[in-house]
């Protein structure tokens, strides 16, 4: 039987499925959903032997469970090991959802629900391609899944979860599906991932709230001075101005980057996409060099004092932000932090107190695209888009897989069809029905260019 | 009878009635206590006609009710009108609360509530004062009270108020609890308020919340942005950078300042009592200029992206703040209203938009000393404190008595009992058991003086 007519056949069963994973709300980042997390391992479990898996186990870490499945058919065959996450991002701010995050729906061809992509729907596409190839005795590599419950919040547990078990792990490459193609038009696969270095700050001015006519003007107020402090993070030609930040940073040759100047990009679109009126981003470099080969800082998160309706006259004792930066290979996230740290402090007057965490990290990541299995995915993406995938260096991150080359030795093809108006991390995340089948699609393919390329 | 026998005979009687009015949640910021406010307002008309007044109304507004009540002697006595506010500041942080808000409760010999002394306390010093001179019939003026209910979100509805009721309102001056005293061991008057200017501000950046990774770097952070333009209204002297914004002020003789400097202050027991290591301020004024006579700038709020537990990698669309100035006298706070738009408007890069509302304003005042209402004042407190009170410029903001003189042409006399270590619009405001009886005593003394000064 063919791919499509299998599709067709059974298009509302996958996505009556697929709905049922996306309503378990699976929020790594809020510790009271933690029932949560176990109920989506399972319904992950219930997935995969239905597909045709011979044995899949809820494993228990320190954090949320990793759901580790399998089908064994030959020693001689390869084996994948296929990754994905089942935790999402937080909801937040829920009055510009036009839909409940975790009722998801259907509406102009795009689901929507929180990890309607990220990465629930891309991890399902696995699922179902497999169930495919079971199903039709075709498939022709060993298969090992792994699917975990904290990438969204830096995935803890699962470095030590690889460590301990490297052999069961064991794999020729992974599989990832958790990143976007640049657009519909111009199909990509992820050649590269920017690093990660996650830092919570707090400053403290006096030790309560005060009334600021009594004492505005004559005490430190921790927002005002919170501002400066962030405002000092950048220079003046948009580089971050922490003294070291860019020592390890490898500048790339004029010919590297002329290459990657050949990559289709129309500022005027990206701009009228965003409704902004100019871009930004530090001196010298493009846009797709910015996102692509450069470092970034952004605050995720600030708050102090009062910030409900209406006014209060108050002068807080505290302001807290949550600032990231974003690396770029040979960066180290850990060497990072500590450079933040020293640097933020410096920044400080003496008028107040400041705290700094370190939350979490990761390396930035290259994919060889010589590799035989990054030729099967663009061949398969090829196939499938209508176009030969553009080679690209995304800026977000996966810090796992830098680990997973770290502590298991093995490489990763990033095979993901994401896109950016899937406003993933956003209000109203959504994945397009026709993007969810050709991903199914393109996975089988990509399984059967594998022994011919 | 002796007014502290009648107090020590009545004292369980008057802080059940306190109590009963502080348990009402009166937030004047939050639309939703809408019905508490009309709630407050009958329970002080109820207090008012028990305490000997000849009538009171409950007179609606556009915003919250206004109190008024009267009791009338002769006209060839002099006339008092009393005014307070009902209405109290917002509670958050809860969590920062050793007792419910509105749930008062007597600790240490202080009552903790919202509004235990700003200023529901402070009223009701006047009403059981009032109720004494009439169960003694020794009440030697005429009296009215005027109670609002929008105090703390700049008396938007009083203005009109008092332009309608000139008749209704006249008198020879107004008297008002609503102040603190430096400290109890340094009993004063204040002789001098600063105004208030209060933005709220919005940075927009992209049209929806961004994935940091996939643009962090090429978009305008509206966060980053807002704290570098906060970190520009003021200047490294920590003076406001915003251009003519000290035009109008005037700058006090070396004498006056002199004067001033002969008012008790430890800087030292200052610092300790808000855990700071060191003061903060315009370069050139002491701590007790910086909050007397100079305006000052304070973020009062500020909020952005994702303000929740654990980490999520969002580039917000929007960035918010609340940003009020300190005021002295002559100076407008709608031409500063109008010169902190144009500046802050100003800073903005073309990367984002930016939208800026004037919430509320009111000018600064200054009390002539030399009015024999406030040499009553004075031997009163002098009496029950044990000391001459300082004439001293408190930095706080109560708008609506520099409008008392514009409108009704009436000075005030500010005769207020607070303390700093109170706690006003903080978790745990407080008022002693000891200063409220005191208060009363102190102005049924005031009364008495009045007729001999």
């Amino acid at each position: 039987m063919e791919i499509k007519t299998y599709l067709a056949e059974n298009q509302n069963r996958i996505l009556d499925e697929l709905f049922e994973l996306l309503r378990i709300p699976s929020i790594s980042a809020i510790s009271s959903y933690k029932s949560e997390m176990f109920r989506c391992a399972e319904g992950l479990k219930t997935s995969l032997l239905a597909a045709g898996a011979d044995k899949v186990e809820v494993c228990e870490t320190e954090g949320n469970p990793v759901v580790f499945g399998e089908k064994f058919i030959s020693k001689n065959l390869p084996t994948i090991l296929v990754y994905g996450h089942y935790d999402v991002m937080p909801v937040e701010p829920l009055d510009l959802w036009n839909s409940p995050p975790f009722e998801p729906q259907i509406r102009d061809g795009k689901i929507f629900a929180r990890g309607a992509d990220d990465d629930k729907g891309q991890l399902f596409i696995h699922i179902k391609a497999f169930e495919f190839l079971c199903k039709t005795n075709t498939l022709n590599c060993n298969i090992k899944f792994m699917f975990e419950g904290e990438e969204e919040v830096g995935s803890t547990s699962l470095e030590k979860f690889c460590a301990e078990n490297r052999e069961k792990l064991h794999s020729d490459f992974i599989l990832v599906s958790d990143t976007s193609m640049l657009s519909k038009e111009v199909p990509s696969l992820t050649a590269g991932l920017r690093g990660l270095c996650y830092m919570e700050v707090e400053v403290t001015g006096p030790n309560r709230d005060l009334h600021s006519g009594h004492f505005g003007g004559a005490v430190a107020n921790p927002i005002n001075i919170l501002a400066k402090m962030i405002s000092q993070l950048h220079n003046s030609d948009n580089k971050i101005a922490i003294p070291h930040f860019y020592d390890d940073v490898i500048e790339l040759s004029q010919e590297e980057r002329n290459e990657m100047a050949k990559a289709p990009f129309d500022i005027e679109k990206y701009k009228n996409s965003l409704s902004v009126n100019e871009i930004w981003g530090e001196k010298n470099y493009s846009t797709l060099e910015r996102v692509g080969i450069r470092p970034c800082l952004d605050v995720n998160g600030i708050w102090g004092g009062y910030i409900g309706e209406g006014t209060k006259t108050v002068l807080p004792s505290k302001a807290f932000a949550k600032i990231s930066m974003r690396l770029v290979p040979n960066q180290n996230p850990d060497v990072i932090a500590q450079l933040f740290e020293k640097y933020f402090v410096s920044l400080a007057p003496q008028s107040v107190k400041v705290q700094v965490k370190y939350s979490h990290g990761g390396n930035a990541y290259s994919t060889p695209i010589q590799m035989s299995a990054y030729q099967a995915a663009s061949l398969a993406v090829e196939k499938t888009f209508g176009k030969k995938p553009v080679p690209y260096k995304s800026g977000g991150s996966i810090p796992i897989i830098a680990t997973f080359e770290k502590v298991l030795g093995t490489k990763t093809i990033l095979m993901g069809f994401g896109l950016d108006t899937d406003a993933i991390h956003s209000p109203n995340e959504n994945f397009p029905v026709e993007t969810f089948f050709k991903g199914i699609e393109t996975i089988v393919l990509f399984h059967q260019y594998l022994k011919e390329v």
